[in-house]
């Protein structure tokens, strides 16, 4: 099933995909993935990122099998950096350097703590496809990487949650201008989803909407404004973002 | 104005004190304190943490005026970790041990990004007190300090907001089952609350209900199951929780 959220005549809608159209439906975090209405057109709709976080996590040194040697370690990005297919990132120049990573979304449909690696799978409600913006110019600044991860618009997050995808065996793309820049799966990672949601939990509780960046298998570029950033999954579907210049300086708050 | 949120038969209230009772407000965070109905009791209501943030940052390193030598840094805190007066802190004894750092907490009005020093104050809607709840056995094991600060009710907040207070000279205690163990004042931090709202908003964009936890000025103390935690602090109220043993283990998700 894939479930997707849209701003719709200013209405926010949950959606499931159902016979080649777009249905309402009341809460897919509670399980509840009943239609509640006709098919709805998404033409002139805003879509929006498919879930709403209290918790985003990215998984740090998790993107290669060499790094199987380090521990686990999770970062938090800030809520506010979500947004959805088709949004923003905006890169500060004065800020250093920003680089794009693909990475699979591990979105979360219930309360999870202290899983085990036989029962962990069971709190994923699906998975949707990231992009883990990093301004690498401020990772040697601050060791917590607050000043690296959370520009506006630095976690892109959609286009949908697709509840049968395998994110173990994910094949992701990058493009920059629709030119192929980065290949890779998620079969490189250090650790598995169920790994890293042993991992995850027995620090962290996470709830229904919460999402876990599984970490990126290589598949990352540098950016600059004014390129279009797209990833595709194979089986998930693609997440397009344009990288544009902040306009933001002293003062213009 | 002091503010306060209340669930009240069930339904989440947020309040002012007015004339010595609290009086139902639609959104203090729209800034709109316009009374919407009669005085309220809080007999039997369960007070809750005076807002729901998106963002919960905690600044690192900035318990002392020493610490000016270093560069700013903040930390972010799950906000599911955020639990209001007398809820309890959960401690997991196979996490190593634990302590309470008694802080002043920022709560946020507006959306705020890039502050400057002269309009950075505007954003902030007032102040309340907080508990950074800490597993300093977890800190030498994750630089991101996200195992350390993550735990069940590591954030204890309330007992609700106060518009006219002055972060900057506040004066906390810290009681233990009533004995009094640690007592500091902010203006032993390293960087004033205007400091703090500019390095944060040139990183991080903030928003209505978020919180800055300004630093603990060495009012801090090892803290084990059993025991009951107050953070008193002149002029603005006392927050009280008491530390519970965490009964999870593997397999009791």
């Amino acid at each position: 099933v894939l479930i997707a959220r849209a701003q719709i005549d200013g209405v926010v809608r949950h959606l499931i995909r159902l016979d080649e159209a777009w249905v309402p439906v009341r809460n897919p975090f509670g399980g509840d993935l009943e239609p509640v209405g006709d098919a709805v057109s998404l033409d002139g709709a805003k879509m929006l990122p498919p879930c709403d976080p209290t918790v985003v996590l990215g998984m740090a040194h998790n993107g290669s099998i060499a790094e199987r040697s380090i521990a686990p370690q999770a970062f938090m990005k800030s809520a506010r950096t979500v947004v959805g297919d088709r949004d923003p990132i905006v890169v500060d120049g004065r800020r250093g350097p920003v680089v794009v990573e693909a990475e699979i979304a591990l979105v979360i449909g219930r309360r999870a703590r202290h899983l085990t690696l036989k029962d962990s799978l069971a709190c994923v409600l699906g998975c949707s496809i990231a992009n883990d913006v990093t301004g690498v110019g401020q990772l040697p600044l601050d060791s917590f990487w607050t000043q690296a991860k959370a520009g506006d618009g630095f976690t892109p997050l959609g286009p949908w949650i697709d509840t049968d995808f395998d994110p173990d065996a994910a094949l992701l793309g990058l493009q920059i201008d629709n030119q192929v820049v980065a290949e890779g799966s998620n079969r490189s990672l250090a650790r598995t989803t169920a790994e890293i949601l042993v991992y995850v939990t027995e620090h962290v509780a996470l709830g229904p909407g919460d999402v876990i960046l599984m970490g990126c298998p290589g598949v990352t570029h540098e950016v600059v404004p004014g390129q279009q950033v797209t990833i595709k999954v194979g089986g998930l579907g693609s997440l397009t973002n344009s990288v544009i210049e902040s306009r933001a300086g002293r003062g213009s708050a």
